[in-house]
């Protein structure tokens, strides 16, 4: 559902001046007085039994999880965070120690990543756990969906894949790794790896109308894509192609920014990035095959409100 | 458990550089680069069941009233709100139907007070309706609850109690008064009146260190309170004094201030304001007697967590 009421929404929500950037990335963009400084909000929900299962997860894992996922859009959109406000429907049972235990990862990815909690709501109530952040950020300059140009080249941090095997419990949000690349380089489009690599892939593309040729082979896959494939019967690279919760970053610079990048002292960036491809007019996923001949290949991933799309081509 | 746990929560989250208002006011109050201008965001959620009730309150008032909520929060820091995050938890069974009827309301609201919806995220689960609203604005010189200082004069706005016969699901978040007040007068300390006029009175000077000399017999008692008192026994006084949701504002501003408020023209605020009393440095709630004996009274209303507290003296 979620897509097509986004949709929706955006055609109900007319623009206001202030909002720079409204509903469709991942974050919003508005300014505050005559700053140059900007200001980004973005929130995310995780409710028991939807995006965790409290009677096997830890709930200081759930608690630092609630926060990181929503620090990744922060990343995403190359900003810093400052603050979260932090929202808890809690189950009548125990409701005190459930929120304790909650509170002790939200404290731990807060101090970690040195964001204030400002504020919050707790109710408890006939039902799940749930917990809803809004996280506040800062950005002059913020990178979009929508800013990828032809012939950039397209990078993806970290590796890819598997991420259920117990990396989505705690995620790296790629706040260094945001400030570490403004430094060198001009970013032009990014977005997380939420959804899946390809589909948050082909959503900053469509965002930007232009496509992608790509090296299929550079795809960097994780070792729990790897382990993970060995009970599946999938391909570690149809994991690293389609699995959600990596939280790495895909983004697009110059040509000549992606030879900045190349050349850069092996510690000059928390995690590798890998270029995978790069930006062409002709919409769409294009798989660089031997003798530079071109196949289209599709998506994949989890979207929300629906079951998993089964890939017609595999990468 | 809310208050008991937020002092936990105050102690462990020490406050960083760029929150000037954390945890503990109407709204939390951070800085975004060098503008005076300062940052302001509160959130709160509202769940079927506790809060409000699906089957017989209508969705897109239920939706309106989510926003409303909120912005009585940036009303009563005298700020402007600027755009909201609006979370939605679904139930499975007709998601987009409930959706579609909650933002019909929220977007009336959104579209009455100049609010741009900035973001947001829905789920749906095997739970009740849920809705998590954060509101951001801005402000330069927050009303702060802890600015009110002796010799004060302490005013309310509207008229109280009784919101149970309606009024609670179409409140008037009193930000246009906000911002009638900021044209004529410098309001020290301001509070919203969400749980009951008595309590939200009495954390406001608990958190200025200060007590009230109060007119109890010029509390304004709404028409509400008067029919509500027909059927459950207690005085309309009663009603006004520890009632929820009535969504006025409690300020405190200079004598020479006061004065000013009295000499304006009729239609220079959008509801009236009353004089109830004068900030004396003797913490607690006083009642003026004839002969000028002081009596202390007691404030009641809802408290988050626990059955209403019934008072040991009434006003």
């Amino acid at each position: 559902m979620e897509q097509s009421f986004l949709a929706y929404l955006r055609g109900r929500t007319r623009g206001l001046p202030q909002v720079d950037v409204g509903i469709g990335d991942d974050a919003a963009v508005y300014a505050v007085g005559d700053s140059e400084v900007k200001q980004v909000a973005c929130t995310d929900q995780i409710i028991d039994g939807v995006d965790f299962l409290s009677e096997s997860q830890p709930l200081a894992s759930i608690g630092y999880k609630s926060i990181a996922i929503n620090l990744s859009d922060i990343a995403a959109m190359g900003a810093r965070p400052t603050a979260a406000l932090v929202t808890l429907a809690l189950p009548q049972d125990n409701a005190t120690e459930i929120a304790g235990e909650v509170y002790e990862g939200i404290l731990e990815a807060c101090q970690e990543y040195g964001v204030a909690i400002a504020g919050g709501d707790l109710s408890t109530y006939d039902g799940v756990l749930s917990i809803s952040v809004t996280m506040l950020g800062t950005v002059t300059g913020p990178w979009l969906r929508s800013a990828a140009v032809e012939g950039d080249a397209v990078f993806v941090s970290g590796s890819l894949g598997g991420s259920i095997l117990g990396r989505h419990l705690r995620p790296v949000p790629r706040i260094r790794l945001a400030e570490q690349l403004r430094k060198h380089v001009d970013v032009h489009a990014a977005i997380d790896v939420s959804d899946g690599f390809s589909l948050d892939l082909d959503r900053m593309l469509a965002a930007s109308r232009v496509g992608i040729e790509m090296d299929i082979e550079r795809i960097p896959i994780s070792q729990a894509a790897n382990e993970l494939a060995q009970t599946t019967g999938r391909s570690p690279l149809q994991h690293a192609w389609s699995d959600g919760e990596d939280f790495e970053l895909i983004f697009t610079v110059s040509a000549d920014d992606a030879q900045r990048l190349a050349d850069l002292p092996p510690d000059a960036l928390e995690t590798q990035v890998t270029r995978i491809g790069t930006v062409v007019g002709r919409t769409g996923l294009w798989k660089r095959n031997p003798g530079s001949k071109l196949e289209r290949v599709f998506p994949q991933g989890y979207v929300h409100g629906e079951t998993d799309v089964e890939a017609t081509v595999s990468p």
